[in-house]
């Protein structure tokens, strides 16, 4: 245990060295009010295990504002929407008879840091603390003076929510186990949630402070004195007696593992060791601080920090890893999971974190490709160890090329190029909402889904994306004919164009079309009985989930989205002025989604026609209103972090365009911004008037920048951007515009 | 434990009143020579559990005759092809230092009965005996005097044969631990094998009759004195030291479960109780019993009654009753896996056990549909809890319209329709190789499936089958409307049809066909690598397997084998002189493959054309000289009993057009057959004249039956067909024929 304690010691006095470190400025509850959904428990960056409080009535993360707590549990997922996931083996503490266990009572005096939460709960006046490592936690509970305090662990526990859109996880069995007298261990085994997956099973290995001096168990509810409460489809549960002092504090260490309860435990003793709560909490807080301490930003404004190192947070608390814990196959590549999903995250997280953890981005690169090896598709989502659910496209192609143009080393192209033709050539057949591309047969025939197929519309649009970055892995690794079929495919969202449809006097929507070429001004939406069951006549403002046209946007929205052939759309839209005053009443007139992610390009297209000005004003709006300290700070589901990190891109200066070796220009918010890029190199961004909004001139590394957008290897290799600013609209970045296909990098 | 106690008295005593039970004619051995593939150790009927011997070079029921033994493992299937499944947890006993424990050893003096297994480890002259429950098995083994005797379970072994396919299993993790000094406990999770099946977990909990002197474990082979050997996706073993005298006895108990290790120590406490070797011997004889007493045939051979209670023992080996340990979702239903496939056993091995098990028919069929529901498909094939392969047709169509025209009660037929519906309209796309219909697309459009899809051939032969089935049921259901659809769609196998193309002088083959239309008289068909990467030009000799036009027949057998529309076979082969002339040079010439299911039927076409002497005189054929009392004693793999049940049937007297509520008389082999119904209700047939083969009259139930065929109701309600029989060939049968669609009994 000596490394434990050594590591330790080094991070303190690191810690207490360097007065306020960035992780100090996190505040986990930012995102829990309103439809953020994010998770303000205790966790690693990329942790396994995800300890905190599950509230009566259940959300997407557990936590409800205000609610009512049931207790602390293992797993959960940060900022996703629709059916609820995990909540596995959760810990209750309180006072009185065994029978008061399933009461949840309300909560107060709240912390949450990085790595750390604690509340108390008001019913029996117990506080309640908890950190973690990877894949282990320590919840620690002061209890008051009694001879009824109880610790309840509950085997069968899983969060249920989302039974009316038919997406609620399902309990499958459970098990526990008395051992001695102070561990318990067992395992909960849970399918379906929010992607349709399997059956995924959490073990959990969990030892006491203090001996307990009584037990019970119970089997769907029956009480029972068997230490053993064995697997037989059943919810199991045991509850566990002390006597305590009056602030006297009894600790649980639990070690978490998808493979079994020996590895829990062995989880348990290789990661808590010897380690007291203290360390432990310092050691997560720590490991918060190695991603956080990569990005620094000057601001005197607590808030300001407050809101973006939290955005940044919020980017790194998925995907999980879980090293060699994927039950399903044996593979020397490590495994991740909760991509949930790539349709979120594939525009910003994922380009975020090539820039600050290359290496992890490799890995779970590598581990998409492992999943593609062994069963057949890379997922577009994936969550408990299965793939599902597909919304449009098949968005891991935009992660992989997005990190071949950017360099990254020691990925295995040519089996991703194959996991991406698969995807573009093979149909899922039934299994459309679980991975590949549903409605293939008419898109790679018809040149776009017929409404004869939900979500055509999207899907369309999201697949020419999608093999645009075939086309360009294909392009780079010398396979022309490919490259060539596949660019030419990654015009295919033309075909949807109905360039007659007007819509507020702008001419040319992506808009419905039948299977035998007519446009279908007459499609109607019918939603699900869960949604209402209301039928409607599909129009440009029409927005819709899986049985719709478009997904969870609209034509306004969805028409505008061809981040990869900007230059064809202005053709399309009437031309660069007409785009210009359509852009204009699309974010005038909010039809644009600031929320969500098929809007998350659409500022950037002012740039493309040389008005970085209004890409500037637009994204300004969003940084300054949108986001913000409060536990309502985050417009829309954080998505695992994609919306934070579209705030952290933005905040910084520059944006991607994702799968593209590209990033736009936008207009920092903090004076001076600089991202540490190891071994030595850094790279600044700084403005020369802090309360101005407009660049008037900018200078990379000394000389004069005469374009709005960066490559990869200007902010890779180091450097000094440094942006002259205006106080009124300038021209600038009008000289050199973004490359655009045809014209590409290609 | 008493219940055990009281059970096994009134068992054995029982056993002890009646000499010789059918049982005792079972002889495990038949078939595990040549390519039957059965497995010669103990099992239940429809066990969990089959304990027996893996031998060295594996093979797909783990043993090989006259192999070398490497343990005993506790999972198996019985008469399969392509790659091995299960062998799971084996346990050795061996004489010498542990570092002994890898080797083979020669055996001798073997034993099989129903439910026990025994033989003598030559090396270290150990008796290895062996007996077992529905989910438990006892090992005992007679050890010489020796200080070094040992006892290795191997937490890491699986079958892995077929890898020059790619059908090998994949060694997914394993755990042991060692507990107090007489337990073991752990679990094995292993994936693929034929099925391509995801991961499946074994867990075990073994407890030993005397306790352990000492103990080693390992992990990937590496010597350790840790009891618990943590789950790291590495092999892992314990083997135990004892010091014996000569003779003494050591058992070692197991228990399996699906679900977890304490619920395999449940189901060893719950099963095992405190029975010793012999109770659990004569119970496990006792449930063969209660299947094998079934049915009593009138014989004096003692070769003929090994081979009849063989091939009836071997139809109830699989698929296996899992009762509740089914890991992957929670359900009322009992839960089957093993299914090995339906693709073989539809035929035969369910109509028999709809007439002398229908309560379990009717459980696999609720199974068969609690996938469905959980799963989205029905399965084709399905082990280890995993879907897969489907060979042809979607074939669980078959035993559900067998079900029904059967009058089974206690099934959702609305929500089977449904689910064959899905079969037949939604494509598993990338998956078809696993479920549902492959190269749907062709055929429900083009009425076909062209040769842009591999099997094309039998794969339009079998769906329009599977088609005719789901007409039944829609027709029964009162659905006339997919009745109407699906009965033209039952004609599909005529699109394949070659009007032109002529072998010896017979016009009207099954041929490969392209999407154009266009008859494929140059298709190549192109061999997998592992099978010698050949390339052929198809013609009606052609056999195959995935990749070809044909699984695993020729075009002269698929062409015949429309069990469904005999009447317009005949048409279609030029009427009924030609087609019989066409019949008699397919068995005379052996164009015929007795081994193998697609020419199952094939016999009975006579007997469609009033020729029932001729289907007499193959089937006697095959009867006589294909089955026998010889290791080798089965035409081709026994296909999870398929082939036992070809036998049984005929050996009867009658056979059924599976899907169809129709048995086609052939000629009983023995003078009196008694199947017992249940509530005193019995059906016999006799012959008047043992030696004869032909049948000149026949009576049920007194009355005069002059047709060759015999309505479900009519056996099953009880009664007595009395067949008189005749030296010579008659006309018996010609007065009234099967009927043939379209004039079905639809």
């Amino acid at each position: 245990m000596k490394f434990f304690n050594l590591f330790f010691l080094i991070s303190l006095s690191f810690s207490i060295a360097v007065a306020q470190k960035n992780t100090a400025f996190v505040d986990p509850f930012i995102g829990t009010e309103g439809e953020g959904h994010t998770f303000p428990g205790a966790s690693f960056p990329f942790g396994m295990v995800k300890l905190g409080p599950d509230c009566e009535g259940h959300s997407n993360s557990g936590y409800i504002s205000n609610g009512k707590i049931e207790g602390f549990s293992h797993t959960h997922v940060s900022g996703t929407g629709g059916g609820a996931k995990y909540g596995n083996i959760l810990v209750r503490p309180f006072i009185g008879k065994s029978t008061d266990r399933v009461s949840a009572t309300a909560f107060s005096d709240e912390v949450a840091e990085a790595g750390y939460y604690a509340t108390t709960l008001d019913q029996d006046k117990i506080r309640a603390e908890m950190t973690v490592t990877e894949n282990a936690g320590i919840h620690q509970y002061t209890f008051p003076k009694s001879n009824q305090s109880k610790i309840l662990i509950d085997a069968g526990h899983h969060l249920f929510f989302g039974d009316q859109w038919g997406e609620a996880q399902q309990f499958v069995d459970s098990e526990i186990e008395v051992i001695g007298n102070n561990a318990v261990a067992g395992y909960s085994t849970v399918r379906h949630g929010w992607n349709f997956g399997g059956a995924y099973t959490v073990y959990f290995y969990a030892e006491l402070s203090k001996p307990f001096i009584g037990f019970t168990t119970y089997k769907s509810g029956k009480e029972s004195n068997k230490k053993v409460q064995f697997a037989s489809k059943e919810k199991t549960q045991a509850c566990l007696s002390f006597q305590t002092k009056e602030g006297e504090q009894i600790q649980l260490r639990v070690g978490i593992s998808f493979l079994s309860t020996a590895r829990a435990k062995h989880n348990l003793k290789s990661s808590l060791g010897e380690l007291n709560f203290e360390q432990v909490k310092a050691n997560a807080f720590n490991q918060w601080e190695n991603i956080l301490s990569k990005i620094n930003i000057e601001t005197k404004s607590e808030a300001e920090k407050t809101v973006f190192y939290t955005s940044l947070y919020h980017s790194y608390l998925m995907p999980v890893c879980r090293e060699d814990e994927n039950p399903k196959w044996k593979s020397e590549v490590k495994n991740y999971d909760d991509f949930y999903a790539l349709w979120d995250t594939y525009r910003t997280s994922h380009p975020l974190m090539t820039i600050l953890t290359p290496n992890r981005q490799v890995e779970m690169i590598n581990s998409l490709l492992d999943i593609y090896k062994h069963e057949g598709y890379l997922p577009d989502a994936r969550s408990g160890n299965d793939n599902g659910r597909t919304q449009g496209g098949s968005t891991a192609d935009i992660v992989i090329a997005d990190a071949f143009v950017k360099g990254l080393k020691g990925i295995d192209y040519e089996l991703a190029l194959e996991a991406m033709i698969k995807n573009a050539e093979v149909s899922p057949g039934g299994d459309e909402r679980k991975e590949g591309r549903g409605g293939l047969s008419d898109y790679n025939t018809l040149g776009y889904v017929s409404t004869d197929f939900e979500r055509s519309g999207s899907r369309t649009i999201e697949y020419s994306l999608c093999d645009y970055s075939i086309a360009t892995l294909a392009k780079g690794l010398g396979k022309n004919d490919l490259y060539q079929k596949y660019l030419h495919r990654a015009s295919n969202w033309e075909n949807l164009w109905d360039e007659n449809y007007d819509s507020e006097g702008y001419k040319g929507f992506i808009m419905p079309r039948k299977s035998n070429g007519e446009w279908h001004s007459d499609f109607i939406l019918v939603n699900r009985e869960a949604d209402g069951g209301d039928t409607i006549r599909f129009n440009e403002f029409t927005t819709g989930y899986w049985e719709a046209f478009l997904y969870e946007s609209s034509s306004w929205e969805y028409s505008l989205a061809i981040p990869h052939d900007v230059k064809t759309l202005i053709k399309k839209c009437g031309g660069e002025e007409i785009l210009e005053k359509r852009l204009d009443t699309f974010f005038e007139k909010d039809y644009f989604l600031v929320s969500n992610e098929p809007g998350f390009f659409t500022p950037f297209l002012y740039t493309y026609m040389g008005k970085h000005h209004r890409t500037v004003d637009v994204v300004k709006g969003i940084l300054d209103q949108e986001y913000t300290t409060a536990r309502n700070g985050i417009p829309g589901n954080d998505d695992s972090g994609a919306m934070g990190a579209w705030f952290v891109f933005n905040a910084m200066g520059f944006y991607p365009n994702a799968g593209q070796d590209i990033y736009l220009i936008s207009s920092p918010k903090y004076p001076s911004t600089t991202i540490e890029l190891g071994e030595g190199k850094t790279f600044t961004v700084t403005k020369d008037h802090p309360e101005r909004t407009y660049v008037k001139s900018a200078k990379l590394n000394g000389k004069p920048l005469n374009r709005a957008f960066l490559y990869h290897k200007e902010i890779i290799d180091g450097g000094l951007l440094e942006l002259s600013m205006s106080k009124k609209p300038t021209q600038w970045g009008a000289e050199q515009l973004p490359p655009s296909l045809p014209k590409t990098n290609l």
